[in-house]
């Protein structure tokens, strides 16, 4: 990690714009400039809308078109500029005599093709203008709020999150785009997207905190090659972390793997185990894969932090129990202990081929009113912190019923709760409803007990810096 | 690992019956018999069904029924039981009599309600009449080619798989029948199921020695979670690795989740160590999680075997390349390395932005010609083993031809092929296609990686034993 960075870039302008310059905006379907324009106009942005382009015709896709930022006279906060590379320099400065508080440079042809040259120009336009400019050569932002999004990738190919609490960031386009495209199938509602680019001005430690303070962002989730400013990344990151959880997913943390990201974003990726110990001493939850981001961001998004790691296991099947058992050991947790009077009032409602232990098997006879009879009397007991509970939909008793309780006793919001759902189409509607009452539900108790241990380390860790 | 075990049960006429009774048939839907039956009618079994009631009517769902087992006077391979678990050993020994060649006991209340009298009878019942019975306490089996289908769980809620070549068994029926219904989503055909339950009679010995000979079985899934008979289960299993992959997943491997196995089937778990270098020494592939089974499944189920671990990485996505990279070297395996005459090759075809290295990232522009063009090139390029192809679907030049493209190479045959598709609905519907085709499909690089390395291991271990 190297350093040193001038002060922090403030994102606010280009994240929640109330009006936005399209530069490059055309009429022409092959041009990225008509992607970037027509999903303005598709999302609905709620601000101004102005294309502009060199050669404007009079309107571009029914707005007043204008052949250069200057000539628009009125305000503009964001300019989304989609131009050949060479002439990104002197628009940038246009852009700063126009007032113009933010940008987003696509345009690709920059330090990632060996053009340092037009590169160092870009920060210098930046520098003399002060705009804060992410990118070049990026996807670009969205704010699902004030449907602010600069995506050129084809609307249909990629699945638009639902409004909520997580933002993500990434330094690469793909998979910042794929992530977000996995995203509203995990029922996850996204709040920012980010994606840098070759981080020219704006970089990973203005990106963390702009999302550290954002007050519609709950959790975020990072895919990071590198970090140039090693201490001020720190420093941030101490803020972030105690404000939210911030899963960072590492890029080039084998030898190879580094030398493939230096190649990609020409990250300076430092010692994998450098990283990984900031990572872990600043709080971060670490993800190991993709899936991982989804995963931990589900259950950082829904469920409320616990420091104990004693888990409660509801199950109507006999083999999920012992894999869930399997899978809470190895990842640092453990099985709940029932109070004698839990067992009592158990043994009382569970018929009698139910042995009343951990992992507590209902078999394939259970119905909602097992869960909800299991649940009510567990939910006070003190030796469990947590719940782990396995609804297998293929049998007869689990149905639109067991959905409702579940979601229920969610609602309580007592103590964390994960689903374990395995199954086709069926359980996967079943799983639909309850990840879209706030319950992060998994296909298989490993994931669910990797999910709940980050949740509860993290947990610990706020605890430890706050006493 | 216990000993010692007779003879091998034969489950021919379990698994493929040219006629069956299905005794405790009904017309009630609240009886587990009239699912049964129902499912018989439903899923097109090509024999002959005989319901069999004692309080029989003249016919059960427009098939003559029959009082017992004895009046059917023809030839009946095999037996459905479903009555009350008391009548179940005197049942057996009537079936004797009749000529039954196979039982499947569905009924429960023996050992596993702690009832060893019964299950003790129905033990004795079978040495008398000496006829394999699968159970009791289980699902029973499917034979997906004969439309055999003993499950009596609803059939609206578990999709039934495609005819393909992957049998799966289950000593647990929730894992058995979750991971059945998930395996048509995954794309995979399946050849046989079967969940033995109690295994009083038919145990995983016989199991495992049927599905290594069955000429129907390309590769074997295996939930398990303890061994009976420890001698007799390692010479089978010496003879199935070397017929085919048999992908393991053992439940109970830490002493909690042995505990709840033992609560579970009653099952001796035993080391878990002991049995990891049994099942290494053995060649079988071990799973960590119910993932992968049907991961390891699917690459099992399509791809060539190859001893070298040399992987070929292209993508449209350089953050994808640099995960694959990780990914790859995180499990055993390594880059591929490509010759002089592949390089000067590729740098003829690609445009000047792309990097002629590994791994190939040909950016956001390729086509399906970009990645016809690579792998033609790299198909015979003696550097490399096996192919990992990123194809992310966001991008404007990843559509229907890139999927065509893919499967024209896969059909050639010439090298393992995986492929990684991350993202929403756009990108599953290609993904879909490519799996229908034959092409094992992973949401991320790391699942990709851990597949390829499942494969190499396999085809090292049938190298060494046949050298």
């Amino acid at each position: 990690m190297k350093s040193s960075k001038m002060k922090y870039q403030d994102l606010t302008h280009i994240l929640s714009p109330k009006s936005v310059a399209v530069i490059g905006a055309s009429e022409n379907p092959a041009k990225v400039g008509h992607a970037i324009m027509q999903n303005y106009v598709d999302v609905g942005f709620q601000g101004q809308i102005y294309p502009v382009n060199i050669t404007a015709v009079d309107k571009i896709m029914g707005y007043k078109s204008f052949k250069s930022i200057l000539d628009i006279k009125k305000p503009v906060d964001l300019a989304v500029i989609s131009i050949p590379a060479e002439f990104v320099p002197s628009t940038i400065e246009q852009c700063g005599k126009a007032g113009v508080k933010g940008i987003v440079v696509v345009s690709s042809g920059f330090a990632e093709v060996g053009n340092q040259k037009l590169e160092d120009q870009l920060i210098a336009a930046a520098k003399k203008t002060k705009i804060p400019i992410i990118g070049p050569n990026c996807l670009g932002v969205m704010d699902s709020r004030g449907r602010n999004d600069t995506l050129f990738l084809p609307t249909f190919k990629i699945d638009r999150p639902k409004v909520g609490s997580v933002s993500f960031a990434s330094q690469s386009g793909s998979v910042g785009s794929s992530i977000l495209d996995l995203v509203s199938g995990e029922g996850l509602g996204l709040s920012k997207f980010i994606s840098y680019g070759n981080a020219s001005v704006v970089d990973e430690v203005d990106v963390l905190n702009y999302l550290a303070h954002d007050k519609d962002t709950k959790v975020i989730l990072y895919y990071l090659e590198g970090v140039k400013h090693g201490k001020e990344f720190i420093e941030v990151a101490k803020t972030a972390t105690m404000r939210k959880p911030v899963v960072v997913l590492k890029g080039g943390v084998t030898s190879a793997g580094a030398g493939a990201a230096h190649s990609h974003t020409a990250s300076l990726a430092g010692s994998s185990e450098a990283y990984e110990a900031v990572f872990r001493q600043y709080g971060f939850t670490i993800g190991n894969d993709l899936d991982d981001l989804l995963n931990f961001g589900k259950i950082f998004d829904t469920q409320p932090l616990t420091n104990g790691n004693r888990i409660g296991v509801l199950t109507n099947g006999g083999g999920h129990g012992v894999l869930a058992t399997d899978a809470i050991y190895l990842n640092g947790l453990q099985l709940g202990a029932m109070s004698k009077e839990s067992q009592t009032a158990l043994r009382k409602t569970m018929p009698p081929i139910v042995n009343i232990r951990m992992p507590l098997d209902m078999s394939g006879e259970a119905t909602a009113k097992s869960y909800e009879d299991a649940l009510t009397v567990l939910a006070s007991d003190p030796g469990i912190d947590a719940f782990m509970v396995i609804a297998l939909f293929q049998t007869p008793g689990a149905d639109e019923k067991l959905v409702q309780s579940l979601i229920n006793f969610s609602n309580t919001k007592k103590k964390p709760l994960v689903v374990v759902c395995t199954g086709g189409s069926y359980t996967k509607s079943h799983a639909t409803i309850l990840e879209s009452a706030g319950i992060p539900v998994y296909e298989s108790p490993t994931t669910a007990a990797r999910s709940l241990m980050a949740l509860i380390s993290y947990s610990r860790y706020r605890n430890k810096v706050e006493a």
